[in-house]
């Protein structure tokens, strides 16, 4: 069976180097989860710097255990050479995810708001809401409310409101989650994202803007982080 | 009646100035709340930058309209006077925040947990649990937990995990929200402290390393903004 | 007659060195000129880092020369020495200002408007405001406008969006001009200030904010720059 | 028919995706409007990150609602596509934007001087000249006039300062706009360009140069932010 | 004979250029070791930024010498040139390293820890290791402890504590130093790696985040800098 | 008894704030250990920030279990304060510091050296020294050794490399670990200083100079961190 | 005739543009020198961003008027581009420079000591060599001295220090100007490269280290502008 | 007699520390010379951080040696302390820079022009003046000259241009050095001068500014080291 190799070696490489690698066997200890979360929910797959081949073998391993998985940050085709093996993988273009889901979690009553400012967001805004559906919450998404058309909130801010935890993703100067938490009093969660030119900074001044808004109730993840925190999102509309 | 003045005039010109200024009465609409918080809890003062006088007028208001009070980052001449028009005002000096209250919030019956790495962390943590208390959490305070002595974290590990919202604040690396979050499965809410010296950079250190956390439902406040995460994990503790 | 002196040092120096400088006489070229501007307006005075006699030798050869005077960031004491010789002078404490007019400019039909998030941008918005009524501009005050209160925007939009040009001054992430560019067509000129702590950064959030904003119409002035968006205003505003 | 997509996404999945958008139609209200201008001129298209396909659908959506077009940073085999349907489109190359025009603007008499200063600063230029010029302004471009050939400058100021307002492009350390600005008394948009090399940083070290400016009547846009400031100097051109 | 090239030429013009290069003799002078270190250990290249015929002429020159051979970052096709020179020569893959050893190094008896976090910190972690082993350390690798997983540190504590000297390995936040400094007394050194994104900021904030670590005996090397941490430990293994 | 105070707060408060700290005895568990080390030494006191009776305090307890004092960064007046108590106190000048020693530690034969560039950076290197004699290693000091007085290297280079191992600690472009690193052939522990203006950065730059350093077995501790050096340094030299 | 083109298009559609693009005829006025420079040697061109087309094209105009050709960053086809024109023309590897002389400049007595750290600082070396040669300036190249290796420092510093002019080119730390200004006392023009990983910030860590050395006489140019420490010392060795 | 003492330290602590002090005796090796320098002239002293008694121990020293003194960075009372021994010692108030002279230096014919920008600057500038002045060469100050202002420059450029060498002292975005060296063919150090707020960043805007100046024969000191450009700029006056 396979093991885990350094994502910038060939795949030829990849059987040989295993002789080597100190680790236990894949199906016991080594399924490298998204952001090595083992506290709670093991399914999590962060796809980006593996392989198509290291990623089959995870796959096949947690499937083996029972498991559901969630891919993040997978391409098309990791997901088409997943679904070889397990034809009921759903890949969600938007966000570049894969799941497969064989039993359910615990589903709430009430739900997830994911509000998102420009098109560029959108990949973002949905690994938020993938995830967050993977674990089994309502999500609401509200992805064309920029800051320059604040009509476009106000439609839509008692459907907003109505949530029990809300994530709002933006980038550039990322004023958005500033806005939605002065019209709600909900936890929410901003995502920045590394959407933007120049002084954007890659994401650095939405995250910062993030930090310094005068909303309450207001905190941040990672730039980019979707995952983290539709996590979050998920473990709060639980509560 | 008295108006806001800018922080860094003189007491004498205060008077004077009103008479320029371009806003209503204070006792109507501009009371300066804490981080401009304006949708949920109209309570809080952020008392740096402001003269002595200007919150005796301001806490005068809102008693007058019955609210309660809760100010931040107040030094003890401040809350001496602000006790002399209300003697049931409280003063806690380990964060620097004074308290009025005339009447109760509703009082759930799980609890907060803030965990604290060093000494120099506590007017932090302690800012985030006295803001807690106002607004009648019940919180559980562990200000001596720091990840060079982890026996201390297993120690209390339990109790802290037993709590429905969870606070980490640390200085320095700003370690020990990763830590913590790999040990339970409750959203954790960390606050970076500007504690520290040369690489640790005033708290940007500690802010960025929690913000890479591979713990997961961990997200993050300001630097040093105990009054954020406090109010925050009470929106959470409520829902 | 005295001349320039460096601000650190003692006022009881300052004469000696005065015969060292190789400057020529004050009256003729030497007045230090709010950010060495020449070409159109010449009576700013940049009064920071500069001595209480300085100033008042400046705003004397001034006079003497015909000019009105504007002087920014300037102590109260500075002002009272100057109104010792110059009855007619003002002092506008919120902002630090002093003026002195003899004679006026052209007064456009037209307003400005000035807009201002918290408390604390007020000084930096009031050196706009002061600084646009010195060129005998109409100048409409918002003073009290958050991005986390949005109904008060909107209480206002119409009359703010009136203005031939409008200034926006914020602090900490900086987002009200965004949100004001998104309901105005007018020319909109972002001031950051140096409002708030930690990821604030003393005034680059906002400053970055405000750059990549994705309102169309908006420029940006340096941080705390009330001077230089109230000059440019009028200068739109006169067109 | 299509909708938005991801610009990473192939082009072959964009019509399947489209299914799960929750978007309204794009005729209607999605059409991706340069950095989400909405409350003027909705006529932008900000090309760079969208697949060719989607430029045409929505170059097409907006030519049916009889709108103008102005395309920015769109590749030229981008053009050539929109150019089937719509032979009426040109091609700006110097600065890679495309227009169509089927109504005019107000065509204010009065003109804008665009002044850059290397040859790597022109496409910026021209994207502000480009972008000026298609809402019917009258541009005057004065394109090889470095700092460090002042007498360029000198033989050209009387035309450049003629201008009712001054775009002036510059990369590296960004001197000019100090210099003009020091010799015209017009609004002057200063826009960095990411040219240089080393210190230049991507155009910060141009930014905070042009922040710094002690020239007077000076704001600044975004690195690269050729658009914001054609379209800022129009709005001031026809006030 | 070859002599050393810059990296971004081809190889057909290496040749040529060897006559106006300044050097002397290769296979005297002008071996470009690892870091320009000459005070010890002679025998390593740094591949990176070298082409292959570059590396088997200085791999050549060496072994002609009688010396060993340490090659680090060096690309699967260099190790495949070399070794038909040199089929005594070893690669190993999981750190991109290739070794030829003639002779044998003092071995003391202790050994030397390294410990790392995550999957994508292994090829630095190992570069740390066949380094330390090419100058016949002994060696134990934990490669799969980290700071969310605090069971696993705990679980081979008393191994990694037993070393005579340890090194840590990781990216993003960089906690796992202080958590493993805290529960040793041995010396420790911290080795960043450029892994994570967003706020991870290539390294730098593991970097300053191991720099403010609060547990003792504790220094850090460069980001990635895999040999360099070896290379020290061998050091300090063998005093 | 007392016990841990916030430094920002007067020592009159320090008794009663005492009721309210959830920690259980000083005398037990919290005395505050210079930069929270628990694992090996626990001696250490961080002064700054502390007042001088929490000092007292943590003295006190400390002698009263036994313990020697080690305190960094302590003021002059600490000391005498410290001094009455327990006249056998030492205070070291030049890196203000305390000591006080009732009971020896393990003493090897071999020394370690401390070497310094300039005057200014004399306080952190002597911290170091005092820090490594304090855990009774020999130590030779060189302070006078500059890297723009390379004859001055030359001279002392025999002596400086007969160390176990060696502390070098520079400030501005902390060029000295890598010149001297070029020379020996042991364990080098850099420490840059914050000394310098301008393009020093408080240290950045001699710190980032000292990671990218070419010598080899050369690793780095935070800046003016003299303690960590020599208890780095003493922890080698005891192996 | 053809005009200068940004490089970013491609050579086909160079011609067209050049249509409209406002600028005088090339062989008079817009021949793009050298980071501008026309005050003095008008006859470099900086290749790099440039189409071959292009270059050729302004080679050709120059040669028409007479006067010497220095191009900067030229890849080797640019070169044989230009080469078939003008067979005279000279390409030095190391530096991917060009070169065409027709005419002498004054040839000083005085020679200019080129030093350079490591192997892959030797294109910028090179390219400060090839200027000053150009200009006709004796040149003494010392390209493998290193900081780690002192010993070879001073068995070259006679040399060295007896020229006029001395230019230090280092990556990483950048510490050789300081070893080297600390030895000679003759003007010394330090260049920065963006060699080196992690902490080395592409050459920012070696500019800063320069720029805070505490040798005298020594001044610095931009990170890897070979070109401008060449022509400062040509103009100083000329003096 | 006195040794070399921390200046954070009282003066009365000074005598007894000096027991400790591993130096030898300061008539012999230990003047703190300015940056070190030791290689030619080392006649200099960095005041700042020294107390008075130390300055007027070294003065003494250096004066029994018969050597010249530069003192810089000198208060008023220093000064004074020094003229109390010295009464033939100057002290040169715009600079706050002391100088003792006994004997002469080479003079060469040829002058050194300085030029600033704005009053801030002077101090600076001075600092320049002076030192170049203390090594006797003939200095022409040009203190008044703006970059917003640029018919002053003209005005004086035939003046400025006629030196060997120039210096261009400047804050805020740094300009004045681009448009000098674009209108003179002669050496020119560009001196960044702290002076300005927000965006100019104590001095690195216009550090980064002057480095990428596309003007030639310009090459940057630290930060406000007035000191470094005069004494290079006497190097080069002297070849």
């Amino acid at each position: 069976m396979s093991k885990i190799q350094d994502g910038s070696m060939s795949v030829d490489g990849a059987i040989d180097k295993m002789k080597y690698l100190p680790f236990k066997d894949l199906g016991h200890t080594k399924v490298d989860n998204h952001r090595e979360l083992r506290q709670g929910y093991p399914e999590v797959i962060y796809c980006q710097g593996k392989t198509t081949e290291q990623i089959v073998n995870i796959v096949d391993s947690m499937i083996g255990r029972g498991q559901n998985v969630l891919g993040t940050r997978a391409a098309k085709e990791t997901f088409e050479a997943v679904a070889r093996n397990h034809p009921e993988a759903r890949y969600h273009e938007l966000s570049r995810t894969l799941t497969i889901k064989h039993k359910e979690y615990s589903s709430p009553a009430t739900y997830i708001s994911i509000v998102s400012a420009g098109t560029s967001d959108i990949p973002v805004a949905d690994e938020a809401a993938v995830t967050a559906e993977f674990y089994d919450n309502k999500v609401e998404r509200f992805y064309d409310i920029g800051v320059a058309g604040i009509h476009r909130i106000q439609e839509h801010i008692e459907k907003i409101g109505g949530a029990r935890v809300i994530i709002v993703v933006a980038g550039m100067e990322g004023a958005l989650p500033s806005v939605i938490g002065g019209l709600v009093d909900k936890p929410l969660t901003a995502v920045p994202t590394s959407v933007g030119y120049g002084a954007a900074f890659s994401g650095i001044t939405a995250l910062f803007g993030m930090l310094t808004s005068c909303a309450s109730g207001l905190s941040v993840v990672n730039i980019d982080n979707g995952f983290g925190a539709g996590y979050l999102a998920s473990m709060i509309n639980k509560l």
